[in-house]
């Protein structure tokens, strides 16, 4: 038995999140039937965290034991004949056998897109939060800065989070505000604006209730100091409503193996 | 009554196109349903041609008459809330009452997208033939040069066509390699080609059959001289297989008003 790594691509418009659920089809239940089809395996797939119905993924990793002798380019393309082409897989590696990706992973990089816009491009409607009301970036910048560093993030955990500890060390919070979007070589007026987080771990809904809450001040609802105070309360019906999933990406999970 | 001019962004994937059929949705149909519940008129909705089942629209063109004395920011709003999220009307305009977008039309431009890659972004799939063949860009530019400018366009004309003059002025015909596609903030590894086309209107199926054959050129599978025999036999059978719909682009339609 080997273990194997994939990085994984995937627009999660038309599945029920990554985790294998009792009805609908999953992101981690399609990789289990394909790699099942071409190894004659029953492969137990894990992934580096769940993503919700809706969330996309540029970099999401899973792992799997395998007695497959294929070379990895073999079974990465052998991979993408069988699945839909809303799901990629980019890259197939070895790992060690005791790789774990989720308890591994060092930190996770995700990023979120709000259209500012009067209307959305149509070629980017499943990946954008559409917010119609003008987003005050310089305000969002101002409370992002009190949810860097480590912090207990009880107040911005979803329902049903099983994580034992809520603190999390937030490396990255930036909020950048662009005025056009390049996408199919052609240019398509903003403003749009992308929230880019990076930590050692996040809680459930943690992103999207934190881009919920930015959006709050951004839309003037909210002081960005109320931010500090919602985080030190740790009282989650403070903080501003979940964003929703359609805008957000699960970007990179770094190892450091 | 007054003439109205719609410009219009689709991404055609779920549509039969943009013609009324009688099975199936198609741009136009949806349209006249939409302005229909708004004006409480049976408006017809005249576009500036038809594209196929699967193109894409940046910006087309369409025109109907109306009673209506709502101002056109309100109607394109009213339209956008009741057409799907994959139909959007970018602009609404007043035009002359003998306005018509067919006839008027003085210049279409249209641009296609290969991705020459491994593996498609998931994002992009739907927006591009995916074609592993690597193209030699510069084979298919030497091929172009010879269907720049105006000629008889018959071995390029889809079945069906039921323009009377096969003659047709192609302004600009350029095919573009990119190493990588911006694309929601984020690069994608190419490489990708984009052939654009802009011509004094285009036989049916005229587009797609160019970008077959500069495909088969760029494959190394007809020398680019090649094509000016094609276009001066005028026989279809000689060039190249239509390329398919997905990658194509309605961009522009240009009047001279």
């Amino acid at each position: 038995m080997r273990k194997i790594k994939l990085t994984i691509q995937y627009d999660g418009s038309s599945y029920h999140g990554w985790q294998v659920q009792p009805q609908g089809t999953t992101i981690q239940g399609l990789l289990e039937e394909v790699i099942g089809e071409i190894t004659g395996e029953r492969p137990q797939v894990t992934g580096s965290g769940r993503t919700d119905a809706g969330v996309h993924a540029l970099g999401q990793v899973a792992s799997f034991d395998s007695g497959s002798v294929l070379a990895n380019d073999v079974l990465r393309r052998a991979l993408n004949a069988l699945l839909p082409r809303d799901v990629r897989i980019t890259a197939v590696e070895d790992a060690p056998a005791d790789f774990h990706p989720r308890y591994d992973a060092a930190r996770k990089r995700y990023f979120y897109l709000v259209a500012n816009t009067g209307t959305v491009p149509v070629f980017i409607d499943r990946y954008v939060w559409w917010l119609r009301a003008r987003l005050d970036v310089e305000q969002m910048r101002e409370a992002a800065v009190f949810l860097r560093g480590e912090h207990d993030f009880s107040a911005f955990r979803g329902a049903g989070c099983a994580a034992k500890d809520p603190v999390r060390e937030v490396y990255i919070l930036e909020v950048e505000r662009f005025d056009r979007m390049e996408l199919l070589f052609a240019g398509f007026p903003g403003p749009f604006v992308k929230i880019s987080a990076e930590a050692n771990g996040f809680l459930r809904h943690m992103v999207r209730n934190i881009v919920g809450t930015l959006a709050e001040v951004g839309r003037g609802r909210m002081r960005p100091e109320a931010v500090e105070e919602i985080l030190l309360s740790g009282e989650r019906r403070l903080a501003g409503p979940t964003a929703p999933a359609r805008g957000l990406f699960l970007e990179e999970v770094s190892y450091t193996l």
